[in-house]
């Protein structure tokens, strides 16, 4: 193999990249890259053509020697006979900005390094490799270049993560199986793990952090994780209904594999790794959607008090959202969704939409008085698309749909996916319908078209049942806010309810991803026939921990005029940041955030925790050092319990300054709200 | 039993005692006490005359029901038929001051419940049991009240500590063994645990954290922990020779039993609650003890160049004394010990003492000489008691010998009790050698005499294979340091030698009781023929992780002359502390302290990891908000790695502000030391 040995022998002037030591019976490292501060270290190598990768961090491994390459259809498998013919490393260190966020500003900062392998006999395919190294986290995709410019059909990835992580804990949700991703986080060993969605998060005895995911998903299946043997986990891709799992014609780039590693929860959740990985604003000005607070037709439908149909008890009546846009008008809210508002909903539509038109309104429903009348009151309709799994029929209208939206003034858009895993219906026009994945590529490429489209005529959009987040919302900042897990309306009738670890596992977990549309403040504590396991201050406190650009205020507007002293920091709680930082936490046990509002001095605490209760000191470090605040303090009164004492409630106020230490104490399954306001 | 029905009508009038839901099958609560921020609460059950007491947090169980009482010796059991016939319960906040320490102030916070029960039967004997509650731990002892007059012999405490901890993680070091102290700690479920000493740490399923131990252990045998079954744990009291446990006369109080509970580690460590359950100082002023460090003629005696024997490699010569006193002199350290200068050395001693003679020195050592000459160059002798376990023999030299060291200067003094457990040679006169354990009621009074004799003459004590600390130093300040842990001679010699994490494994166990002379700072690496498991920057970290306020030098000045730049730090490091905050760690996985000096504005901060690298971000918000400071970084180069790359070492100055956050890299086995100098 004479190209075989030219190649070593240029690699080998390289000298950097070879300083790992070669052991016997390793595989030989034919490229390598550090992070920029040397913290992680990735090598690939070479072991009789079949190219791998590895990882170490701060010279002890993570990930051993881990496979890579695809499974194709009508052709050879993409994996052996690989030779290294080039590689190319540079590094990257700039900040980016947020339209909205968790923080305004981002730093990226990696080292990229770029290889080249081809098939050294037959085919004589090349496949790239692109990994860039952070100091928190590796990602990686694979690169089918130009000169290819053939369909590639892919049966499956053969991707591998093979974790050096005997006796860690992880948090996972299924996959593969019948529902989306609603499910209750596990936290089981980690030789306990099937097949999994991502984000899923593992602390290793160590003590170490680490989670697998994706990011940029574009144009290609989602990707699941299934456990092979021991820790060695494998990529297995989202199926499509003709059996393979993508097809794209070269050239074209997988998504971005990623892999967050912390010392600290805490330094997990605030890892930017997957943001850093997706391209950057295509939209150009989005400075039409505002971040906001919204309330509406939704929690009384959960309660079976009102029906989406149409009926004697149906919700989405002109004089019922009448009194939530005034409702909205009176607190400061800009939006009111208004769920059953169009026809469809009439008959059987979990996992049949066909019924649903998506420009007619009901006929108890003014919708384009409704808009007026908004207009009127200064706040906005948000706008509702469910399609019960009905895509192709949805897509049908999806133009027409939102144009009446853009004339009326609705600049946001909550969309459903209510259908089984699977069951997505697909209809080509060929007389079949297809049954498709919430995460394979056909429904990518549909949520892009969505984003699109809604992009075009200055609408936001916030899919429920959706695609997994990857870190879209940086190249199409419109897509702001997403469900992808159990939301609050299994506090009303789940079974099990939510307990109440559900959201500290959720941070570190689905929150990973990006943004969630939870839909927290349910202040009555109560669902359709069974109460939350929650306090009250817990419900305040979910603004500041679960991270949405737009948060609904779920509650019936009766039971908010119950509670007026908590209600206020529901009023007052800002919903876009300046800066986020996770102060405590660990991965479901409990979590405390302070966020300072965007364009703004005012910061906000919130602090959640499990079943157990919690005495964290805090110190107040955040606040700018020479300034005094009021700390407006939403807490969990002494004797409060979610299961016996859940209203037990203190509302006090504090001056306090950076200098600081607070006692955050948390009731079990309890929360913390604090609005810090500088002193004039 | 009309009494016990008159008590518990009296009882049912304190109704907020009475909260707790009477359970069916549950034990009848007679009485109960909150923390004082409702955080801890205890509750005291009779269970047909049986009394237990039991403890939850934030309204869930962390102690299930749990045996009170004794066996006695010639009497029945002191454990049924008791009836509660007297409560009281008081609140305490008060600040107190350490003359040294890691915290200048303290505060005790606390609510006490007194409650005295009587046997309804027979001896009709009373006893009193006390609980102080605070947030952060519970502490409760026996008192045997003055009424009785007896003699009290106990064969066993009944004492038990019915853990609610399944799945929970513990670290500890067996008792009851043929060693003393000096055990790697292990890592283990709780359900493997045996016999251990305390402090024990378990952290919890749930993350909470929970550390037993005991206060002011006072002519009393000291408290070992046995577990029964499941999650149970009882008190076994430590042996004496004569088969009983403890002997005393009424009236007296047991040491306090102690359980601190925390969610985090750096609170587990932070807690002040053995400290305050001690009695205040009773030697008013103490300000004659300097906190200082100290170098000596010992490390070279664990590396074999020299010999504590006379002879041609005697280390404790005129000549090679004056060498360190110039050594200290110049280096503005205040002492210099020396082992080995006095006579007894040449034969077997480890174990057998009797040879030695605490007032006259070897024919090559000129003590007055050497202490004219210290004096001079502005430094101390410091003193130095081996007893290889021969404490009688000790005992009747102890007066003469403290009146030659206070004649010359000397003001403080090292002991030694280098003898098995279970060895210590105690002879009454009565041609019997008895042999007891170091931490048996005989040898807690021989160390009280120690410290009270040495207080007499102005002279601080820190004993080696000692009594565990029990927080005395705030009743004897003069009762500086000890041993009592694996400490750096094991790096020397130990099979196995100490692995990375012992010394974080030491933070969150052995240092919850006290100070240590663990005697760091060895520059070389080397051990007599091993190489130590840390990296240079991690030597320098020990002094501000590890806490005593007589830290040692302990490498030979010709190893600290190579290491220039490193050794800087160990020149400039505090040893006594105006406040101490642990800033970022978990249980034997790496820990972050900053340190104010006592009455200045310098901060040290030190940090240590196990066998795995860390990356930590840590705000500076210990800072004075409006200052700058030069931080003086001592960190692991970035290649650095305890294994194979021990001396890659950098020190770098920076200037921060309390705004900034500074990322701490500790390397695998590695450490950083920083130096915080304000700006004028």
């Amino acid at each position: 193999m004479p190209m075989r040995r030219l190649c070593l022998l240029l690699l080998s002037l390289a000298a950097p990249l070879f300083s790992a030591p070669a052991i016997a019976a390793e595989p030989l490292v034919v490229a390598a890259v550090d992070s920029p501060g040397k913290v992680l270290r990735v090598e690939l190598s070479l072991d009789e053509g079949r190219i791998a990768w590895r990882a170490s961090r701060l010279g002890e491994p993570i990930v051993a020697p881990s496979r890579l390459g695809f499974l194709l259809r009508d052709a050879e498998k993409l994996e052996r006979n690989f030779v290294l013919v080039e590689q190319h490393t540079s590094a990257r260190d700039e900040t980016w900005q947020q339209p909205w966020g968790e923080n305004r500003l981002v730093r990226d900062h990696h080292v990229e390094l770029r290889a080249r392998f081809a098939e050294s006999m037959r085919a004589k395919r090349t496949l790239d490799l692109v990994f860039r190294v952070f100091d928190d986290g590796i990602g990686f995709r694979y690169e089918f270049p130009q000169e290819s410019a053939t369909d590639v059909v892919i049966d499956d990835e053969l991707t591998e993560f093979n974790l050096v992580a005997p006796a860690a804990t992880a948090w996972w949700i299924p996959a593969g199986e019948w529902n989306r991703y609603e499910y209750l986080y596990q936290r089981t060993p980690i030789e306990q793990v099937g097949q999994v969605h991502t984000p899923v998060t593992f602390r290793l005895a160590s003590g170490l952090h680490v989670a697998i995911h994706e990011a940029a998903l574009v144009d290609y299946a989602g990707m699941w994780l299934r456990r092979v043997e021991g820790t060695r986990f494998k990529a297995v891709l989202s199926p499509a209904s003709e059996g393979w799992k993508v097809r794209r014609r070269a050239p074209f780039t997988t998504p971005w594999r990623t892999l967050r590693v912390a010392d600290t929860a805490a330094a997990l959740y605030e890892s930017n790794l997957e943001l850093n990985l997706n391209a950057p604003n295509q939209l150009g000005d989005t400075s039409w959607f505002k971040p906001a607070k919204y309330v509406g037709v939704w929690w009384e439908l959960h309660l079976e008090n009102s029906t989406w149909a149409t009926g004697p008890k149906h919700g989405a009546t002109t004089a019922n959202t009448r009194r939530y846009i005034d409702f909205a008008a009176e607190n400061g809210f800009r939006g009111v969704l208004v769920e059953g508002w169009n026809r469809g909903w009439d008959g059987q539509w979990f996992g049949d939409g066909n019924d649903f038109d998506f420009t007619r309104a009901t006929d108890d429903f003014d919708l384009e008085g409704l808009a007026a009348y908004a207009k009127q009151r200064g706040v906005h309709l948000v706008g509702h698309h469910e399609t019960g799994g009905a895509v192709s029929h949805y897509e049908r209208q999806l133009g027409d749909a939102l144009d009446l939206y853009r004339r009326l003034g609705i600049d946001v858009l909550k969309s459903g996916y209510v259908a089984d895993a699977g069951q997505i219906e697909r209809n080509d026009g060929d007389g079949l319908v297809h049954r498709e994945w919430h995460d394979g590529q056909w429904m990518v490429r549909h949520h892009e078209r969505v984003v699109r489209e809604a992009a075009a005529r200055h609408i936001a959009v916030n899919p429920h049942e959706p695609v997994k987040d990857t870190g879209l919302r940086r190249t199409w900042p419109n897509w702001v806010s997403r469900e992808g897990a159990r939301g609050m309306e299994y506090a009303a009738w789940g079974n099990p309810p939510n307990p109440p670890e559900h959201e500290v596992n959720l941070v570190f977990t689905r929150m990973l991803a990006g943004p969630m549309d939870f839909t927290p403040g349910i202040l009555s504590l109560m669902g359709r026939k069974q109460p939350l396991k929650s306090t009250l201050a817990r419900q305040l406190a979910l603004y500041v921990v679960l991270y949405s650009p737009i948060q609904m205020v779920a509650d019936l507007p009766a039971n908010y005029a119950r509670q007026p002293e908590a209600f206020r920091f529901i009023r007052d709680v800002a919903v876009d940041w300046e800066t986020t930082r996770v102060l405590a936490g660990e991965v479901g046990d409990y979590v405390v955030f302070a966020r300072r509002e965007r364009g703004g001095d005012t910061w906000f605490l919130g602090g959640i925790t499990d079943e157990n209760g919690r005495v964290l000191d805090v110190p107040l470090a955040f606040l700018e050092p020479k300034r005094r605040y009021v700390a407006e303090i939403y807490r969990d009164g002494d004797d409060a319990h979610w299961r016996d004492n859940p209203f037990d409630f203190v509302r006090e106020t504090r001056e306090v300054g950076s200098a600081d230490t607070l006692r955050v104490r948390l009731a079990a399954g309890g929360g913390q709200a604090i609005r810090f306001v500088p002193k004039r």
